[in-house]
């Protein structure tokens, strides 16, 4: 909650009481009361970033007329990664706040990854200017394995100066389950330093004592759950369940019967990773709301998790619900049932042009951080010979990938690619400016037949990730993200067909919402015209390098049995 | 949430696991899953003040056979004055833990009336040696009005160096609502002071507008709603409903109806105000519970709000479901329905006599709290004379009373008792020894024919108040209390026929709550032997002096005319 000072504390009473205009008025909407249930026809009050009246006729110094509107508590995305939209904090908060989202959790863990704690502190700044109220969970897995070379560490140290920024709510998502089960001392060393604040979970499939003994390290949200069976397990042990629809990992259809009534209070909603195109063509949280509403959920219990369930979870007591001292963080819904958002109100303003354009300017950091060598043809030669060879087999629209082996035709000592088994080049190229690492294997499902995609976004180290039918296009499409300061790039015969420049750690754009759609759309054209077949090739490409994720992977250092957690010799 | 190190952790996770033994296992009891409503069969391991294991087995360094009974979340009462029960912290930690009640979040007002703010940190430090987990709100209305002389004062100043005190939440019970409408600046300061914490509300029968402006000025709370009516508006506002059932104000018949699965999050129970005898004959939150689901509320409805939705409401967010990772704090049941405690767990420990034995006692403070100078019959001479007198209504069971006249005898310039008509006098005598101040009036109701009643519990100064049909014996029972260091005395033909003694700041025992049961039994015999026709004369007493409540009230500084809310010249 935020202090409040007695001059304002007076103006709230007297405006609320009715004694004085309100500063601001929305006249003759129906209010859904998320306690009761009722839709109810009401006068809202606000004076500064509250509510201080509802349930009467008010006066406003200003007034806006919500009738024929239905007037819900602003949208809370209890878990993502800001990064995952291409966008600055700014950019995402003019994309993302007129979708109803006036308050995100995010975990600045992608930037971490590059920067260490200057992208923590980035995101922090960004935060006090964002519209939104943007709140920051501290990156607990950086880097997430000892399997990559990632541009920074973060241990407990680095982060317990940052505990009590106004921004901050606690540990972000500890993916390191297996650290935790296994006692880590670096893994208990943050757990300790955090045990007092909230801690969010990330254990994908973790069910009985080995949940139980996550749990009891003191983690008590998750949001990696994609069966209905194990969302009941993790509700009946005291999680929160955060469902998840991003644009690469979407649980929202697998976890839809979880969202009734009785299950409400805890129950949030979140999207991880959801890009620019996805929020412009689908929506964000809106989405979710009127894509469960369509599938039969009530309305009440969805709206619930969408705000008062999500705020209670991460310890946000001031915000939720459409009531009097409450924070004044408002949807206003064209319709309840299809969400349908017509207009945002943020801590008691109004959403629009003139308001983003108070905000200031943050000086973004991690300008120039590829710091990749230029590259050549040769440096993604694939040694070995054999009839046998490893390939990464990617799943359509999944971040889990498959362990394939084929025959790849060989010669000279080195393997080469064969489209017509649909079996390309894949290669990780260190850009931290650590050591020049490149991991080189193969890639099978991408369907590209020429010329080559790369992209400074690989998760979670976020080195280059280039998949390619051709070794010289691979090395274009590599220095291009050199000059370009990191993003995506496809390259063909030689020459770059598309790109889209991410110059602020590699990892986010300068451009705004607008311009980062209209780029993306001839990027995929261009990707779809070297014979991809896949919906997200960029997503898919994102995703090799992580270690994490079952079963083969590749990281600089080479490609990863992810099953037995180990680099494997090729 | 309580800090805990690597080795607490470590122990945690192992445990949680099952690849040690836990420290405490309760076995193959059902668990009431307030999340879901599911009851399911497991073992229970704990690890320190833990829940570490649920939904599997276990095995135990030590076991308790929980087999047939059902297991539930500890009772956080969220409201009360410990006080009220006449005991000690200590002894009412023993009186109520048994009760399954393993949360209580006090008011120290009572004594803080009497001493100010080292009545607070004698609260403060017995919370601290207590089993059970004593929550502290500092106390926001001492004294409650003008029209009394209490023995101390309480400013934002003072209690602003208790804030972050590990046992106080916020701020106690607002209960000067017309002076935050008022935006009175004392007021205002505590409201500032608190902002960021919650604050605790005192608004009975505030509606509409008013209300408003009381809840924009931050406060979150109220347990004085008495209507469904008046709970269904709160709710809507967003207000947390703690519903009420103490030995004087009973709310949970009146408020029943919204004990619903849907209310249940944002609905929470309170005893306010419970007295010893009650806590022996019907119990304490288990009486509200077993009397709810009698009533036909489902049990998951109140045994949420019973636990995690009061946890959730005071922002103690590690306790409230049986899960891992959750506070263990458990009350072990013979029967859901009829909510018979059969034991309890505090912290993860078993609670027992050894248990209370190991608590370091505290200091008390508040002896010799009874200053005022020894009084005479005549000194209760009611000066005055003609037809009609003012005069106090009782209604049985109520703190509420009536504004009556009636035709008195006088002679000598003073007005006389009239036992004919029922009429007794009253008397407040200011015992801290600040100015002497006797206050005279008359009292119609109370049904006695002989002798004084008279106790140092007086609401909410806590000066003496004495009720009789005789002016001699009004002075005998005024006298022992100042003998005894306050408590009750009924006093008839210049003899004591009762007393006990409460010498803590003359509002509580040093005894234990068995022994004052005891004490309590034969005085409401000797107040009815009498004549009383009142079930609790004793809390008739003490409200009398209440200036805050409708609608003629008595203090040491006279005759209070509550609903103009000034003295009047009786």
């Amino acid at each position: 909650m935020v202090a409040r000072t007695v001059a304002e504390l007076a103006r709230a009473i007297d405006q609320g009481r009715g004694v004085a205009a309100a500063e601001l008025v929305l006249k003759g909407g129906r209010v859904f009361d998320l306690v009761t249930g009722d839709l109810f026809v009401t006068d809202v009050a606000i004076c500064g970033d509250r509510i201080v009246g509802t349930g009467g006729d008010y006066r406003g110094i200003r007034e806006i007329d919500a009738r024929g509107k239905t007037i819900v508590p602003g949208f809370i995305d209890t878990h993502l990664h800001i990064e995952s939209s291409l966008l600055t904090p700014h950019a995402f908060d003019r994309c993302v706040l007129g979708h109803g989202v006036t308050t995100v959790i995010c975990d600045p863990h992608e930037i971490s990854n590059v920067l260490g704690i200057d992208g923590v502190r980035y995101f922090l700044e960004s935060a006090q200017e964002t519209v939104m109220d943007v709140r920051v969970q501290l990156s607990s897995c950086v880097p997430a394995t000892h399997l990559e070379t990632s541009g920074a560490r973060l241990e407990a140290s680095d982060l317990t100066p940052y505990m009590d920024h106004a921004k901050v709510i606690g540990l972000a998502e500890f993916m390191n389950f297996p650290g935790v089960l296994a006692k880590d001392p670096l893994c208990l060393a943050k757990l300790e330093a955090f045990s007092e604040r909230h801690i969010d979970g990330h254990a994908p499939l973790l069910r009985g004592l080995d949940l139980n003994g996550y749990l009891a390290a003191g983690i008590r949200t998750d949001h990696e759950i994609t069966t209905a069976d194990e969302a009941l397990e993790k509700l009946r042990k005291g999680m929160h369940v955060l469902i998840r629809e991003g644009s690469v990992s979407k649980d929202l259809h697998a976890l839809i019967s979880i969202i009734t009534e009785r299950h409400s209070p805890f129950i949030a909603l979140c999207t991880d990773d959801r890009n620019p195109l996805d929020i412009a063509e689908e929506g964000h949280l809106d989405y979710m709301i009127r894509t469960a509403v369509a599938a039969g959920v009530a309305p009440l219990a969805v709206y619930r998790a969408a705000s008062i369930s999500g705020a209670r979870a991460f310890g946000l007591s001031d915000r939720g619900l459409v009531a009097p001292g409450w924070r004044a963080d408002l949807a206003i819904l064209d319709d309840l049932d299809d969400c349908r958002v017509s207009s945002v109100i943020s801590a008691g303003r109004l959403v629009d042009d003139t308001l983003f354009a108070t905000r200031k300017a943050v000086k973004v950091v991690g300008r120039h951080s590829v710091k990749a060598r230029p590259v050549a043809a040769m440096d993604f030669a694939a040694r070995g010979s054999g009839p046998s060879t490893p390939v990464i087999g990617v799943v359509p629209g999944k971040i889990i990938t498959e362990y394939r082996t084929f025959a790849l035709p060989y010669r000279d000592g080195t393997r080469r690619v064969d489209t017509g088994q649909d079996v390309i080049k894949v290669a990780v190229v260190e850009r931290h400016g650590v050591n020049g690492n490149i991991g080189i294997g193969f890639v099978n499902g991408f369907g590209l037949k020429r010329g080559a995609i790369a992209s400074t976004v690989g998760h979670d180290s976020h080195n280059i990730c280039v998949v390619g039918a051709d070794d010289s296009d691979m090395a274009v499409a590599v220095n291009r993200l050199g000059e370009i300061e990191g993003g995506f790039v496809v390259a063909v015969n030689g020459k770059v067909m598309a790109e889209i420049a991410l110059p602020v750690a590699g990892l986010m754009s300068l451009m705004g919402h607008e311009d980062v759609r209209d780029a993306l759309i001839p990027l995929r054209q261009a990707a779809r015209a070297l014979g991809t077949t896949l919906a997200e090739p960029f997503l898919q490409v994102a995703f090799l390098p992580l270690p994490v994720i079952p079963h083969l992977k590749i990281t600089d250092k080479g490609l990863v049995d992810v099953d037995r957690f180990q680099l494997i010799d090729a």
